[in-house]
């Protein structure tokens, strides 16, 4: 074993992108993949961890891919598609034959297995499902009818359980009944007779404990668990809160039928985080650097549209005050001063403001307090701002009413930049709908429109003095 | 026990924020607090979560806070001080005296008090230390040593190991003697003679395994460890992609002198993301709800002021072309498009880079792969906005040489956007600044700039078509 240990290092080494000799690696596999030298192929895999496979994935040809994919051993295989990126799985379920996904998930966690199906199409999965046996294959069914981003989506089936009644060697039996399925045991969960979760008690205090024990005197009371229905990013934040490493999942009646451990967690938060970014800037949440340039334009260039809709009302804005404009040239230099700064400040609150919603910060009983807050700052950066940039308007172009009207603009246009960039995600957080979702071309669009509007309006009002 | 798992179930409904008894016991909280009923206020935190207490201090004033810590048992106080906010701990860690700190921190993990005592000015981290057991002291005054944001800032000295001379019954006594102050055991460590790191055992195997069986029998070698110098964003990825759940720390000798567990790690990826997401609209990536007004106003105001600056050298690019604005007002209306879609497709180049640099999948070796990508999207999304932009103004204005002017500056613009936006970040990270660090604004800058230059040099030129 300790030779695997060095095998796997020395094939890490091997794909070290940062690496020398990654791209020698590389074509070298390319070939033998073109030669068909299998023997050499396994030689080159050897000791390759399922994720390091799966990284490797991203640089070849589908084609490729599959013909290593099938060189390695089932178990290795089933892992390796746990560790794909979506859009690499997609295509290689579409490639690969009932049997070989049935003979694949056959080794994977039912949480796994529900993973991995959830991305057939529904005859596809039907067809693996009946050749599963019937318990995998009922206990499958049910967790693929849970709701997508549920708790009862994310658990995983195996777990080991004991009675309050029973005494900590049945405790330990039902445990090694359990321990080869289950990859991490950190704990078994303590039922009543209806298997009603109770409490839990940690591997550690189990073995630690004279056998003879009653599993009700060393039970933990303070057990976590989570209605099945419950969304993913409410338990991510319960973990990080209480710093769990495992919960329980249950049914209506409280009875336990599942366990959610740190490792599922860790990716809903990561996904949960990058989705947040990508979608504020109007980028597909999936968009990866492997993604297909075309898949990458279809989602990014919908936004872009919008926000063509968008500019095109502010230009409107513009066009009603032309014969102001006409007049007064300099208030065309000076527009996209008001508007830019309107815009990054408006970015500024609508990130915080998404990020404590996403971190469960900000709650519908106190979104009054963030907008407030908001309001505020966007009062004092205004002020601040605006009365510089009038301040150095005046002194540059010598005309006071011309400083005192782009420095009024700013501060209204702050105004609404605060007021507008915190009261959208909390809007459409209320009407369900992703806060993040492109939510920066929104409220750079009021921004703008505002800025025109106030700047070019007061230019007008005041026009006699600006000549 | 029973009885205090039903009390901190209680507690939780009464600090549930969504719930209507919320500002009700908030009031009580505050009024007990003021008359000083020591009796009534420990009642009222029965069964409080420290992750609670923490909430909870959120919403009090300083010295209501410091009250209310003050009645707790030191052991929740220590879990409590961990799970707070930064800047409330700030002002606890100034308000508590020497005396009152170093209680505390004695039930703590090492690298929790290492996290706290990192908050302390040097002269009152000594006084602590000094308090401390020689022992302790030492371990924590190394571990202070280290890098922040290091491998071994983050790891905790508690760990079990055995050698792989030792027997399993070794094992289990090495493992006893911990269990105690570890609260989460995992796995043992396996070390040689002099200590260098060589394996691990899962708890589950150690205690299913009869325990005369050697302990070099049951190894596996595939053991994960970072050098205690391992930035902690290079750590959270490899947990990510391998699944860890805990992972050794070593020195340069390969000595084992530490482990970082899966929970470490959670806050890390947390932390990360929200600082890029942050960081990128020029926001303090500490920035919370609870973060005083004035204090998010400072950091936010300095972007908005490199904003300023940035939006003097757009609109110095305007006026340099004001007699043709003169001329054709028609211009100034239409500016805004050419430069808002600009700065969009650039926030979308930008957000995908920094985000691939942040989860390692983009590094110095494919950096080229990325730009590409972007440049060709740039080109793609330039194309078909710029004709499509160009098309409408032709027929809503009748000039063809007009949308032309615009079509082909969007095409350019976007191209620009592109490039800088994917340029920008890559460079940054090459220079060892943050990608994210307000990089939007730089990008929104080069847009504005470029996207004002080219099409109204472009109208310049072709003035005589445009009257």
């Amino acid at each position: 074993m300790e030779e695997e240990a060095r095998k796997e290092t020395l094939f890490r080494t091997k794909i070290d992108r940062e690496g020398e000799s990654y791209d020698e690696f590389l074509d070298s596999l390319r070939m033998e993949i073109q030669n068909q030298t299998n023997s050499h192929l396994k030689k080159m895999l050897e000791g390759a961890h399922p994720a390091d496979i799966a990284t490797l994935f991203r640089e070849l040809e589908t084609e490729e891919s599959l013909y290593l994919f099938r060189l390695l051993p089932s178990e290795e295989q089933s892992y390796t598609l746990i560790k794909m990126e979506d859009e690499d799985l997609q295509k290689f379920l579409e490639e690969l034959s009932i049997e070989e996904i049935s003979r694949t998930i056959e080794f994977n966690e039912t949480d796994e297995t529900t993973y991995l199906l959830s991305y057939l199409t529904p005859e596809k999965r039907d067809q693996v499902l009946s050749r599963l046996n019937k318990t995998d294959s009922f206990e499958i069914r049910s967790q693929l009818g849970f709701r997508e981003s549920s708790a009862g989506r994310l658990m995983s089936k195996d777990f080991a359980t004991a009675k309050l009644g029973d005494n900590v060697r049945k405790g330990i039996i039902n445990l090694r009944k359990k321990a080869k399925e289950i990859e991490d045991i950190y704990q078994i969960y303590i039922t009543d007779e209806d298997g009603v979760l109770k409490g839990f008690i940690p591997l550690k205090t189990l073995f630690l404990t004279p056998i003879n024990t009653k599993i009700v005197k060393i039970t933990n009371y303070s057990v976590y668990s989570f209605h099945y229905d419950t969304d993913q990013e409410e338990v991510a934040n319960s973990f990080k809160k209480y710093d769990l490493v495992s919960a329980a999942v249950v049914d209506d009646l409280g009875r336990i039928i599942g366990r959610i451990t740190l490792d599922d967690v860790l990716e809903i938060v990561e996904e949960e985080a990058s989705e947040d970014i990508l979608r504020m800037a109007g980028v597909s949440e999936d968009e990866r650097l492997a993604t297909p340039i075309l898949q990458s334009v279809k989602r990014r260039i919908i936004w872009l549209n919008v926000n063509l809709f968008t500019a095109f009302i502010s230009s409107t804005v513009v066009a009603y005050f032309e014969d102001t404009i006409a007049r007064i040239v300099v208030l065309a230099t000076l527009m996209p001063i008001v508007a830019g700064l309107g815009g990054n400040a408006g970015t500024q609150s609508v990130t915080v403001v998404t990020r404590n919603i996403a971190t469960g910060d900000l709650t519908f009983s106190n979104w009054w307090d963030a907008v407030h807050k908001e309001v505020i700052i966007g009062c004092i950066n205004g002020l601040v701002l605006g009365t510089i940039t009038g301040t150095m308007i005046y002194f540059v172009k010598g005309n006071m009413v011309l400083g005192f009207v782009v420095g009024s603009a700013m501060l209204v246009n702050m105004l609404v930049a605060s007021l507008i960039g915190s009261l959208v995600p909390i809007l459409l957080k209320a009407v369900r709908i992703d806060p993040a979702i492109a939510s920066s071309i929104f409220v750079t669009a009021s921004t703008d429109v505002c800025g025109f509007f106030f700047f070019l309006g007061l230019a007008t009002l005041l026009a006699e003095y600006l000549v």
